[in-house]
């Protein structure tokens, strides 16, 4: 196991924070009177996750100089991130719309994030000096370069700034077709690919975004040439994870994880359960991944620890996986549940 | 595939429009303080989800000239369906409270629907031109003629002035045991079936209500036998449909459809799924039938939209099958559920 | 009282409906989990509130083509009004948050109504001959034309070819400072009052917006003289109508009528209410005006139902004035409210 | 102060229990998706407010034999009401809808109690020594005679019986024009006023129904009068009482209570409060009253605790008067009302 | 079987009741902003679901002299048990958050039981005369004894009391970690079992508290010979009775349930049911034991009936099983559950 | 004005927080089946107030190291307080039920804070050198004192050494008669009185607790020549602050501040206003008159602030003051209120 202990330095993540809109009770837009109101992103779920293990971080967005951009900041400053290098501005905040499915009815995304803040920020108004101070990590998604062009450049910049600084890099591929096409999410992810040391990537972004070859062979030993090609291109990644999902409905999935340290994929068992909100489940092992590397927590530990605390994710409501380390090592430990009284 | 296009003409349905009270939350009524108020009733289930399809549909009930009434108006206008025609009167709307179940607990209904207005409206108030103007399709329920003499004398005159007008008629048998005997309810569809071009009603129908002789077989065979005895009595009907549901337990079912086009049974896939909630399954499953052939889709297609439409509406609170075609044909290609994003 | 009877005509209405994100129970944004919603805009709660009286209408707009689109039409059909020729496609709907103030702490207003659908329309995309079919009155407001300058020329274009038709035309002046500046308010209503036959506009507007002189005088004398000004200079006014508020505290006001029909100013009795949702009174008032008009009701009665409309509608959650004639009239009849057994 | 103790007996109420529905936070029944549920009735409202105040109940109906009718049952026992002679049969619960008004819009009610169980009763189903074995003080209300003939002759006969058996008799006039005419509820009201010991009536009821002859007076000496007319009339008569309301407001009300005791009217202070829930303010006065007649408080003190205690249950949610003796006498003592820690 | 009917004498429980709060919707404490509540404890849901299956019941604790006090006392008449010698006095209401799982992510419960009004009571507050008056039968559990030293001493004296008086006792050893130690079960276990009548204690309880020596066998094998084993040290004993449960997640459990008779071990199917409350599931299953031994039904079938009556617990929003026994054996019998209309 | 100005300094707030439950919707706890939860105390409410205004500040208490204590912190660091330096350990978090009142009904509270963990603490587990690195400003109140010998020696030391390392104090009386006696408070009072340099102290404080005698006057006469009286005493005061409270109801109160400089009486101006939750009234005035002070505001402005301040807590559900210096502002200059747009 490699050492990338912190040692008094924060995890820094950046992207879109977003006001996640969902009818009630399962209802549908058509029947709902109202919405339940969470404020989240695929960056800020892993920073806060992080922070409920412990970890000393921070997170840095733009947001709406308004009541909405408050309540993201007292949420995150909640969940224990410091926030104190946001931009407040002119500008809206993203909206998604998701009406939760149930049994063979899916869940359908709306989304209403266009104009946002971030999304039409000038890239000079990052101010990188004070961004990346006292730094040890940076997490970066495949969605923030989707949003401008603006964006797409300041992530380049931030992410060699990293390098020059010995900033470790986390990179989550995250594709989104919505945003940009697979040749731009491509043209993007070989750019900084050079850079990052761990990488949230799988099977179909390697087949589908970098377009190598498919194999016949079984599920894991695919994967596994994949990684070790992607990790022959690109010696500079460190650990490289995903999960497979297995939707057995809307309201159960299949779950396992993957970690690659460049030789060997370790897996981790696979899970079966009931869901109350899948959102924010990938961050949620991404968060687990990060917490056993960083805290050199040995590997095949580490990535059940990744996969348990993504299952746990989808037993709570909201993106952010409000469980501390303590409820994961028990799942892992006892295979178990139970009233804990 | 027969040609059953409505061509500018209207779907109507008749019948009762109730307000079911269904304590929160799964609770018993003897713990519950507050009731959700949904307005539904069989045939107008049937009408609402064909209305989401896109046709064109029309309404006729009786309703307490109240907020009770405007309310039921306000919600079926809401799902794009004609009341113009409904008549607002003296009287009271029926109720029925249900307890929801869960796992071994059943679901549980009282009825407090005597003396409805419509249960007490004579013949004469409803305007047999008015209503049959422009309607090619009418959809009627055993329900409604177990309400009141007047009621089942209305059904009959109604179904006959149809027959005339050559507008077709869908008539789902519906046994309600708390409304009628068997007996009754036999002498009615005998009544009627020699009108009936589109039947749903099934196995159990066929024995115990027609008390057609069972045999010895698979279930889908002798599904098929009674469907041809049937046609062959009745050689006016075109199509017969029904579910077979297997009780996995109350919040997990079992659900297949049968089409019977005079010559074959045709069967969609089996669901197994997790419910929200149950009532109004029959009646998705009616409309989505309705729906196959009046667009003239192909029968196996029609008989798999039917039960597909039937199992998303188990994912819906409420009576009525809020989806529309796109959803339902995306269960049906990809067999599979997600996030869309 | 002149006569501006329908015989069969349309009401139709002409604007943005947006969606309205309220926190429950006076919460502010930063400790809410939720939001209550509501569709609206003040053309169309005008409209809604015609219907409600058993006017013929029908409203048009431009909507995302997406789960909103269809609540908003869900919403305007349960009310009973054509929706049939509002647009779907492209875009957003717009939003905008209130805190509801309570006491001395005000009601505060966030919009995120910046690229909705509507405002980003081209003008070609409405089909004028559809949109004035069977219409014979319209009505607008000035948030419309402020939100872009195809809507600012499809506006113009729409009253000018209303006035061809003979189309009636209802024009409430409605200033918001965050969409226009007072300069090009003016110079919009200086288009258009030559067209206009119904205007909702009072002291404020015509001081401040149309540049009127003020005088020393009692308020109720200072009204009249600049009504008589106005209507001196625009002598195609049928009526104008306007309220004044005080503001005792958040949740209580007091609030008058005035219509003026180019000769007198009349006035209602002046009400001090508590207040449940003070959004959307000013278009009951109007609605209730217009009411009175088409209806020929005797101008007194016509001004005081336009103020008890108003009055009735801070009683009522969301922003359509959800009662009936029968309920204003009780009103303005008895001076008195109680239980109503 | 005369002597009135109960000695171990019981006080008895006989009359219906409804379910009211109310659409929560001031909806109207057009918008609402819910209803808050409350079982009560004028006696037992009365009944379970002595309840509260430490005395020895009783209540006897006729409920429906199913969850709504044990629902029933559980609240009384809650309250601690012996309800072990309720009858439990065929039948429904009868339910009235309230729409709960606010500043000028009024409380709207839509009745849907006809054919009820205990409507539909026949009075053999009581069994008068059952129900009247170990009582010291019965009260009845006019609303029971006007249900049906059935219940008319009943309570002639209970009434009488009582009278018999030395058991008081406490009467509330409550007159509901829905359920009976003028003539009606007089041809009653004189046949059981010589065998009431304590009666709830007031000036309309004397003016109204008895037909007394009104006065030109003061209010004040107008009811004194007419009092000492009616005690003239029906010696038997120990006590009668009544409040007169001014409505300010749907939310805010002027109460002032009245007792007579033969030769004086006696008045309480006068009371403007604000209101969440009126239904039952009369219910908890008339409580309020038997209260001190029967613990023998003094005369000035039981008119200013009946005030009191009908003063509160306006500020309580729900029919039934939720305080104890200290939390009225605490009112009437202080003057004041404040947190108390 | 043998005879154990109550014959017009009372079951009387005696424990603690405490206040549950839960967060809402299976929301963490950390993001929740209201708890629902819950007044419940072993013994009172035992006696509250005797209640309910007819008998008739007494509980005796010891409740602040509060609001709360007053709904606790509220809510056990409501359940129809008699709660008149409840005492009421100094001291808080013991409380228990619980963070209600889901999928693999447990139920966590969080104590605040110390320092309650029962916890602090001295023996001499309870009047033993008083509480056994009329009691045929007593239902213990191990929770009491753990409280307190008075509580032991005082369970000790009541236990013999009992005895000498002929009254059946009924126990539950219900063992907390939190509350004592093994050791100090064991002292009073095996001080209390040469009273008890029907014990529900089960194969942990035997191997871990009174230290029986463990077999290798098949578990039914197992636990019958450690139940004659039992019987054998205390020949006193009547019956036995314990479920086993497999939690194959957190809402989905498996459960199977054994009555010892002191010479077989009768068990009942075994069930796998979905939950939505599993707190009083073991308390459902001994007054489900109880009903059966005490209306002398079958063995086969009283096991049957205990086990029943625990899964449909898990189906009920809080501690009590507000099921008749019409719905438990309505499980028996049809092995089915549905829509019953 | 002096200056106080705090460059670069915390405020730092040392008390207990506690858990309050409140029935939601003003119902009473007998009828409540849940409780809206809000973590607040005194100095905590004051700290997070001054926290939404812009200052740097932190909070040190005990808590229960439990998801309730986790609670706390997140809702603290949310308000963006720094909580580092809590302590977390074994014990129970305080809780105080309160109904909220309406009308004439009162609100009232029931406490259940004995054992809490900060009341059992010792004060050796303070590690005073932590807590007050870069402190400028200290605020205490008279409850903490109350709690526990402990708590009472701690704070005189730790008022003491602030006073040592230059720390300005403030100190709110706060007399809770259930926690300890006049003469208790006194003793602590006139113990730590020659320290403070703002004592947010009023007229009852002076003649209950101080035994200052009073004299015949007008109020703000009275007033002043008691705080000469006090600052001629204790010459260390730099300023006492005040308010009056007029209850015309429970929810409308009238409110008026006072600010003395040791020269000066400046008082506020009077508001009367309606309430939604009054507790945490007084804090908001004291945060305002710091923030008023430490900001160097003009003393008549700084006492409007402070009482304006006070007077929105009011309007906002939860015990802190959720508004930001702007909205303040706005009602002090506009002295309306509306909605803002």
């Amino acid at each position: 196991m490699k050492n990338f202990k912190m040692s008094g330095k924060k995890i820094l993540g950046f992207g879109e924070i977003m006001l996640r809109l969902t009818p009630p009770n399962n209802q549908k837009i058509i029947q709902a009177n109202s919405f339940d109101a969470v404020y989240s992103g695929g960056e800020g779920n892993v920073i806060a996750s992080l922070a409920m293990f412990g970890h000393d971080t921070k997170f840095v967005t733009k947001l709406p100089e308004n009541y909405l951009g408050d309540r993201v900041l007292n949420k995150f400053r909640g969940y224990n991130v410091d926030v104190n290098d946001v931009i407040l501005g002119e500008g809206r905040l993203g909206i998604y719309y998701s009406e939760i499915g149930h049994g063979f009815r899916s869940t359908e995304v709306i989304y209403d994030r266009k104009y946002s803040a971030i999304s039409m920020a000038k890239k000079e108004e990052f101010d990188m000096e004070k961004i990346l101070d006292s730094v040890g990590l940076i997490h970066l998604s495949g969605i923030t370069p989707a949003l401008s062009n603006e964006l797409y450049e300041f992530l380049l910049d931030l992410i060699k700034e990293c390098k020059k600084r010995g900033i470790l890099i986390s990179y989550d591929s995250n594709y989104r077709a919505k945003l940009w096409t697979i040749e731009e999410a491509r043209g993007f992810l070989e750019k900084i690919l050079p850079y990052v040391d761990f990488a949230f990537l799988g099977y179909l972004d390697m087949i589908n975004i970098l377009k190598f070859e498919d194999i016949e062979d079984k599920f894991d030993k695919k994967l596994e040439s994949l990684y070790k090609k992607l990790f022959f291109k690109y010696p500079n990644l460190k650990y490289a994870a995903c999960t497979t999902r297995k939707v057995n409905s809307i309201n159960n999935n299949t779950l396992k994880g993957y970690l690659f340290n460049g030789e060997n994929l370790i897996n981790s068992n696979e899970y079966t359960f009931d869901i109350l909100d899948r959102v924010g489940g990938g961050d949620a092992f991404t968060a687990g991944i990060l917490n056993g590397i960083l805290k050199g927590t040995d590997e095949r530990r580490t990535v059940e620890f990744g996969t348990c605390a993504s299952v746990l994710k989808h037993s709570i409501i909201g993106d952010v996986n409000l469980v501390n380390e303590e409820t994961i090592n028990s799942l892992i430990d006892s295979g178990l549940c139970n009233i804990k009284r």
